[in-house]
């Protein structure tokens, strides 16, 4: 944590191409300090490694001209969408120029009657579904902050309504893309299926800005339920939550969110919203769906639960009592930072078979007591992904050490239950070391081998995903 | 058609790989021509292009012995399932040996409570399906044939339900193959999310063959639905029954499958199956959930179909009910062939966006009418991707050149609606043309660079998907 290299830099290619790229954007080529550190450091914990220049682009034919300076002398170039990565994606290392999206924000087409929308990638995903708000269409993926939709692109974002509506890979149709030779990559037609070659959407989907600089996506939208409901149900333990979970889907109850918070997120809430839920493992779950459908999927989930001994199961339909159902979930991240004032929230992500997710929590927690951290716990748990937050004294070096090993601890067991690193957050810097034990061998092979065909001098935001 | 070119032939190197591979494989090399033949044949209408052996393996070290064998000899190796493909994937236009994985069909772990699969990839669909009767889960896939689940992750294949359960894109949760250089590529962890880097399980994932030899998936598996309904209607014209189609989706109604034929195809069914069916366009939708919520869906889908001239809408729960509703669907394929009795089907596969759908499927109609083609048409409507069967006479080279002719025009007006030459079919050699006109030049460069990246010596399946 923290330890992170610098990477060697070509300080002669870096002064001749900031000298040309100044003269070709003059004021929108930004050298200040201030600017560079925040598009190196974003809501990372990892180090600061700040480009050389930051460029707010507005068009495709800008972020040509910017990748073919960079290219002709060598200098890496990192895009940059809302910098609410988690894993040190858009830091520097080798120094360069962050290409930041944010004014390449504009809706280009909105098609409802195939239920897709073409756009820039600086749109955001709240920006994108105020654009929708008179279509009866949303896009559902909620990856917690309001990210740039290229940003999410890059890093294959998901969240809580995952477990129904896919990942990013299931939600993007196409894109174009900038790649290091200057040249616009189209990934696929507009079509809803496609055999046509091999999947450039979804190689470029997660990866992490290092195969080319996403500037239009096409992505597919869903129609806003007609009605939705909400649940939440208490458990004497982790496992009879995670049982609960399996036995829902199972049955084919077509949740839309199911969310884990542990008896210490549940405490924190009950601090921080003066609430006084009990202190024990708490599914919240949400259904989307026609009011006669939705209603009764509430109820089976109701009955689910109370067979592994769920107890205080609410459920509702109404909108103001669904908000304050789920507002323990919604405070979860800001609550759990009062437990430990001044701290900082450090997450995990590891995703595992939902079977083993029971006792991969469990070890979670006995491991952050032994090891004496306040760790409390949220989960994806229709998908098996969790996220132990970990409060940390970031000017105490041991507190940092012992919390990089129990990432590595959490991060082993995960992959030893064959489940992986990370769910949602993405390799980037912070989990570069586990890919291989995740893998092997072969399969970072073969994807080095991929970044050296497609990006031959390594341009494109190098330093992440475990590439040189 | 059936102009296909052979590609230069290593003969040094397959006399000595063919010497090798017959005493280490024994009577499991074949090599009589009947049998080269239908490793090279299989379902395409194209001509013929056997490879020079077909290898019967049995386990992944056996994949690695023959891959590994095969590159120190510089000889193509063709991957084989059921050889049910449709673009000529098996050919061997450089001859070669083609690896059958029928005898690789173990269902190796069934995960009821992570609803997922871990299987060899000569096990077919229905072969799963069987295997998994006491479970209460399901593989939902179905393109048809009893591909095998390989072939169907080599080519992306789809079919009927698509527009629920997704393709096989959506449903490979992980991979395992053998590269060229005959180590054992492992694309995934078996987590239902991951964000660990490029996405190999997708890039292998209708690669057809070209990147490596899958000797494992794990597939996910869904809940078999307590109930379903099924409901047929008739329309004046295509364009009420796509307005039909996407007002549904629009709706939120969540069919599990929604089917067009028609009128020529509904004309062939009367015939063949002694039916009265009205002659004018089919809409036959399925829908699956809870007992309630399917039968009050088949009614929303009959209201909506009103609304759009529907008319003769029929709708069942009852099983013996649904296959007869069904039946028409079931015999289309059959059906239409005897419209020609003697003649060949040549399937096309565009896919366009659901909003050019009538237009295009119009148009194809219009055009085969035109070119005096008898071509009944079926499509996965909700996914707009339809087929035209042109029945030939593969006997007569003027039917078969303006058939090519049909094919290419049909393909040039789904891309110019920005659609696909194929929505599930894959490229394999009769679609290579094409796929320069759908993506431009920079897609096919980028694919044929990865290609030259994992496969340096391009020994798997050489000349598909437009690659040399």
């Amino acid at each position: 944590m923290g330890q992170l290299q610098d990477l060697p830099r070509n300080e002669a290619g870096l002064r001749t191409a900031l000298g040309i790229l100044a003269q070709r954007f003059g004021p929108r080529l930004e050298t200040a300090p201030a600017m560079r550190t925040q598009h190196g450091h974003t809501t990372t914990w990892l180090r600061n490694q700040p480009p050389d220049a930051v460029i707010f682009t507005r068009t495709t034919g800008e972020v040509q001209d910017v990748m073919r300076i960079c290219a002709t002398h060598q200098v890496p170039v990192i895009p940059f969408g809302a910098g609410t990565s988690l894993e040190g994606h858009v830091n520097a290392p080798a120094g360069g120029i962050s290409v930041d999206f944010s004014r390449m924000d504009r809706v280009l087409a909105v098609h409802p009657e195939d239920m897709d929308v073409v756009l820039q990638p600086g749109v955001t995903r709240k920006a994108l579904n105020t654009h929708l708000r008179d279509t009866g269409l949303f896009f559902p993926i909620d990856p917690g902050a309001d990210a740039s939709l290229g940003g999410m692109a890059a890093t294959n974002a998901s969240g809580t309504n995952a477990v129904r509506y896919g990942t990013m890979k299931d939600n993007v149709l196409a894109l174009k893309a900038v790649l290091p030779s200057g040249e616009v990559l189209k990934t696929a037609a507009r079509a809803r299926k496609t055999s046509a070659g091999y999947d450039l959407t979804r190689l470029m989907v997660g990866s992490e800005g290092t195969l080319g600089l996403i500037t239009e996506l096409t992505l597919r939208l869903h129609g806003i339920p007609e009605a939705v409901s909400a649940a939440t149900c208490s458990f004497p333990t982790v496992k009879a939550a995670c049982q609960t979970v399996i036995a829902t889907i199972q049955y084919g109850v077509p949740v839309a969110r199911i969310e884990l918070l542990d008896a210490l997120s549940v405490r924190a809430i009950n601090a921080y919203s003066r609430l006084s839920l009990p202190e024990t493992p708490l599914l919240l779950v949400e259904f989307h769906g026609p009011p006669a459908g939705v209603a009764a999927q509430a109820e089976t989930f109701g009955e689910i639960a109370a067979g592994f001994e769920g107890h205080g199961f609410m459920s509702t339909t109404h909108k103001e009592d669904r908000n304050r159902l789920w507002q323990a979930r919604h405070d979860a991240y800001w609550a759990s930072l009062q437990l430990r004032p001044g701290a900082r929230g450090v997450s995990t992500d590891v995703c595992v078979p939902v079977s083993r997710l029971a006792d991969c929590v469990t070890a979670a927690q006995e491991k952050t007591a032994e090891m004496g951290f306040v760790a409390p716990i949220v989960g994806h748990v229709g998908d098996g992904n969790f996220h132990v937050l970990l409060l940390i004294d970031m000017d105490a070096p041991k507190e940092i050490a012992k919390a990089d090993a129990f990432v590595g601890w959490l991060n082993d067991l995960a992959i030893s239950m064959d489940g992986t690193c990370t769910g949602e957050h993405g390799i980037g810097q912070g989990k570069a070391p586990y890919l291989v034990k995740e893998l092997g061998p072969v399969g970072p092979s073969a994807m080095a081998a991929i970044k050296a065909a497609l990006d031959p001098m390594n341009l494109l935001n190098p330093g992440k995903l475990g590439l040189p």
